[in-house]
């Protein structure tokens, strides 16, 4: 892992870019911290990066809560050179969103496609950010990702390793067999945001990912309105999440 | 309404009981409150009454973060005689729970016969409580129930009286058709809270019912468990839903 910029514009937090091979990342961490800060590994969306702004503002309300965030670029992504599989499910997404055809199967089916190639990049992250003396290998560890991409790789990555003991994922498009699989086999404390309108999503398949989860422990939170109204109180919400099962409150 | 006891036993709390023509009825306050105080109607579950451990609790929480609670005796329940239709439902649901029958149809039958009686004393206590200085006409009203009873009761009171501008219900029964167009007539901001593995609860109708509320917006949170398996953090969850409709945080 290489560091590449290091920023601290507001002497809240600080932001450091890395390289991880070919994987470009960023690390924010609070700036007053000195001991182990437990770590969520934020997943973005699909089409987005590690670093829009709404991937900014959830990491800073995190950091401002006592955590180190993670956030990398997937395949196809952000600041990263694109196959020609990655062009043509932009092509298909793009036209679809144009002349409003629906666009599960294809996220879905490219989202699989990008799981497979982004959950050992995630997992060498992992590595690479415990070896850092602020993270280390003994701090919890969650995943929080986005309702779409973020899930759609967020799940496996929860099921394959278990450093991750809790997870936020989503019900925000077309859930495809082999995603219904992962769910079974992840059995750590899950919050599941729903948007129960959303235009992109069979609500019943939506419904029935959230009851394949193996967790013992598992919640939705399921609210009116579209696909981009996610509330902003879910981020505050999903912050005392992780950190009642990290112990630092009841 | 007259008040019939006043007990302060730990200098947080002022619980004073009263009653209101043939209904008993008890208020919690702030013991250190000076101005006017938010107020919530808290109804209780089925075969409980005003003042069960779990509803004393519920009220603790509420009253320390700064809010009025008041709670009544729902026909037939607690201190109130028991007519011979509450002796027969009282008798059908024991016999269900001792023989392991589906206690869905009784008790949603006894629910929408209670409901009413029950809306119209509830409107007539709140009409008394805003006669109250420290409650008064003009502070935010809220209706938070549990999830069986309290919302038989509760959906189709939020649904008539306009003082109420926030509620919380649940899905811990079988829903009946009148209830699906009380809720259809609700506008205010839900909470609505289900247990995923209810095993009273047909999972589909509960649903439906959480569709059918008329509300822009509307949160469910659906957490793993049996009924009575409802997670301690909903409470102060419920407490941060009621304190962003009324202005209190956002």
């Amino acid at each position: 892992m290489r560091f590449t910029a290091e920023t601290s514009a507001d002497g809240v937090i600080i932001e450091r870019d890395f390289t991880l091979g070919e994987i470009p990342g960023v690390l924010w961490t609070p700036a007053s911290e000195t001991g182990r800060t437990p770590l969520i590994l934020m997943g973005h969306g699909g089409g987005q990066d590690k670093k829009t702004p709404a991937q900014l503002a959830r990491a800073r309300e995190f950091v401002t809560r006592g955590f180190a965030v993670a956030a990398i670029d997937a395949p196809g992504h952000g600041d990263r050179p694109r196959s020609a599989e990655d062009e043509q499910a932009r092509a298909d997404l793009r036209h679809a969103w144009q002349t409003g055809a629906p666009i599960g199967e294809i996220s879905s089916r490219y989202g699989a496609s990008l799981a497979l190639r982004a959950v050992p990049e995630w997992q060498a992250t992992l590595d690479a950010l415990q070896e850092l003396p602020e993270i280390g290998t003994d701090g919890p560890v969650g995943y929080g990702g986005g309702i779409t991409l973020g899930t759609a790789i967020g799940v496996p990555l929860t099921a394959a390793d278990s450093r991750i003991t809790a997870a936020l994922f989503g019900g925000g498009f077309v859930v495809h067999g082999a995603l219904v699989e992962a769910a079974r086999r992840v059995t750590v404390p899950v919050r599941y945001l729903l948007q129960w309108d959303d235009e992109h999503v069979d609500r019943q398949s939506a419904l029935a990912f959230f009851d394949a989860f193996g967790s013992k422990e598992k919640t939705m939170h399921a609210n009116s309105g579209g696909h981009g109204d996610v509330p902003a109180f879910e981020v505050a919400s999903s912050i005392r999440f992780f950190r009642r099962h990290f112990g630092l409150e009841s």
